[in-house]
């Protein structure tokens, strides 16, 4: 590959994580500088290209860069923006290739989920097609470890041991103050279609724990939920409940949008736990107390898992070696070696195969009830959560980069996304 | 004061360093062997003395005392139960009596916020009344940091770090989604009377975050409000919202409580977060996501604060030294000396003067506007939330200690309490 810039853009949901890919990405491409110009970012992901508003990470030192390994969140910006098929929006990936031929960008890094894999692949496509020497390579990414062939996603890892930690600490609180008040602690966590976050709730069972877990792979079924909560309750006292955003009934109406409604009529804006809540208090009337940790969860670097950091980090780099090898249409991947001591290595995959495929919680991973997770889920888990690493901290609070984000100025015409 | 044992019980909701007062108690007490022969703890607080259910601290190891630490809830069950009056209530305070007489017990440490101190002080009265020779002395305690006298209360800082801290890292999230994503975050905290908690959420202003605060000091003006976010948004693109759980209307009606019903009309557990959220989406139709931070921030023991750690521990150390001066209805208390570098002592107060009186946030630690801190409540906050005082780790989470808590072998009848 002769010499050439590189694009790099974040998409979907961020997490504790993302920037850890990002810096992997900087810094290795910065260590072939013979061979990679610059490494332009995308402002607010994929739309930054669309729109050729292009960051200039070269205006960045050594020492911010070398900062986004412990900030969270997408340093550059990200977006909810899914290209839409070749056949109908062939001018918004014409797009993306007149921008890169613009701006001498030969490599294309896409850090994301599975419709990143999927744009990526198609951009992949359309450039051989086109005629446009590209090589376009997926960074994974997705709390909700749903992309299918790696072992696991970068950003998961730090949200299973906040939920795992969380769930402790609060289990705790609860046991110690069961005789007079909470019997139940219930905590709502991501995860819409896949229940691995949920399921990190389970590793606290260890601790003695007494733990219900609803997930979005097992239908809702309250009655049983109910007597599970009760048998809990009655056998230790207290006990916590996990809930997935993506619990659903039979139905599948979610929980978390049994149409709520405040006194004077208006529609309540969704929450699973408050619901689940509700429903023991009325059926079992005990005292209980629940938590929603929403983007708290995706964003708690300063709990983060070291294994996760540093997985994002070699999937970062990796991306960058695969892009010098040419390698075109992949994305670097976990490739688990061995469960304890914890092994692994850095695999590829063909986009082709990654693309709009789905990764749930195999049923075995799942207890016979559905209320639990079993000892094969167990040593799955526990490894992606292993090791702390922690921010610095100055006047206490976790110190975060924000970079300066310079622009590149723009070449082309203005271009109207939508 | 003669040879003698001591009880030391948990009152009201449990935080993340109240275990590290124990700490603090139990091995000042273990250091004066020659003059503190037992420290016997109440089994779920106030309850265990009235029970006669004491728990033999000697039967743990050293080990196990200093794990207490790094703890957090209440290593031997806390409760909400208020002893109420004398004079319609005695027998529940000769009961108390009863039980210290008949394990030879001359100390009396209770750890907890207003109503403990309350209890504490009538029992010292009480004894002194009956001629029974007891040393009553309150270990201050509450996240609510509300008592008086004190600077601050153990497990208010940790609280304060954690609200910070994760306001910080879900505000960076939603920048760097802003543009096709999420434009508001609203996190719910704890504060039912008093807005210290909310009010730690502020000190992420200095890293460029936009927030509003909603305090239960300042009614809640929904119009004023809905402004004050509109104005965020247009000027930042994002901003976040710290609601206290006690923001209430003018009429006194909380946000948490009005009234929501689901679909079938049954009665919702409150959450002022849901309900501010859902207001900005009507009035403002913004895309928003909350949390609620509940029991997650009061256990946080994983991101606690060494002020307050450091704090905890030497309130109990204190409080035993106290007592063996024979210091009785006192509660050592916080002084501030500076700002900054922050620098403290420990001082003493008097039960009278504690029991029943509450502190507010004062009106000039609230911006003009009502939505915000000034200055002055920086410079107090800061020092409370700095250093960090992790606990050590195994396959990915925190080391907590279980105590054995053996039963003391009773030698009263039974007592009905209530």
């Amino acid at each position: 590959m002769p010499m050439t810039n590189a694009f790099y853009a974040q998409s979907g949901g961020v997490t504790a994580v993302i920037n850890a890919s990002a810096c992997g990405v900087i810094e290795t491409a910065r260590k072939h500088a013979d061979r990679i110009g610059n490494v332009f970012a995308g402002r607010d992901g994929i739309l930054g290209a669309l729109t050729e508003d292009l960051i200039d990470t070269s205006k960045e030192s050594d020492d911010a860069i070398a900062a986004l390994r412990v900030t969270p969140s997408g340093a550059f910006g990200s977006c909810r923006y899914k290209l839409k098929s070749l056949d109908t929006h062939r001018r918004e990936y014409e797009r993306l290739i007149a921008v890169f031929k613009a701006h001498d960008i030969g490599i294309f890094f896409y850090n994301g989920g599975g419709d990143s894999a999927d744009t990526c692949f198609k951009v992949s496509q359309l450039s051989a097609a086109m005629g446009y020497p590209l090589v376009a390579i997926h960074v994974p990414k997705t709390v909700d470890n749903d992309l299918p062939i790696t072992d696991c996603c970068p950003g998961f890892g730090s949200v299973a041991k906040y939920v795992a930690v969380s769930a402790l600490e609060a289990s705790f609180d609860v046991r110690s103050m069961k005789k007079t008040s909470t019997k139940v602690f219930v905590l709502e966590v991501m995860g819409r279609h896949a229940g691995w976050i949920a399921a990190a709730g389970g590793l606290i069972t260890e601790h003695g724990i007494p733990v219900v877990i609803l997930f979005p792979e097992i239908e809702f079924d309250p009655a049983a939920f109910i007597a599970r909560v009760a048998a809990m309750v009655k056998e230790h006292g207290y006990c916590t409940v996990v809930v997935s955003e993506g619990c659903h009934y039979p139905d599948g109406r979610f929980l978390a949008e049994q149409g709520t409604r405040d006194a004077f009529g208006h529609a309540q804006l969704g929450g699973a736990a408050p619901v689940v809540a509700s429903m023991i208090q009325e059926k079992l009337g005990l005292k209980l107390h629940w938590a929603v940790a929403d983007y708290l969860q995706r964003a708690a670097r300063h709990i983060a898992s070291a294994t996760d950091v540093k997985q994002a980090y070699a999937l970062g780099e990796r991306a960058v070696e695969l892009a010098l090898d040419g390698r075109n249409a992949v994305m670097p991947t976990i490739e688990r070696i061995a469960d304890e001591p914890y092994a692994w290595r850095i695999g590829v995959a063909d986009l082709a195969n990654v693309a709009n495929v789905e990764k749930f919680m195999p049923r075995d991973f799942i207890s016979a009830d559905g209320f639990g997770i079993t000892d094969a889920c167990r040593r799955y888990l526990a490894p992606l959560i292993e090791g702390e690493d922690y921010p610095s901290y100055a006047k206490g609070l976790p110190v975060y980069a924000t970079l300066k984000n310079a622009a590149v100025e723009k070449r082309l015409p203005a271009f109207h996304v939508g």
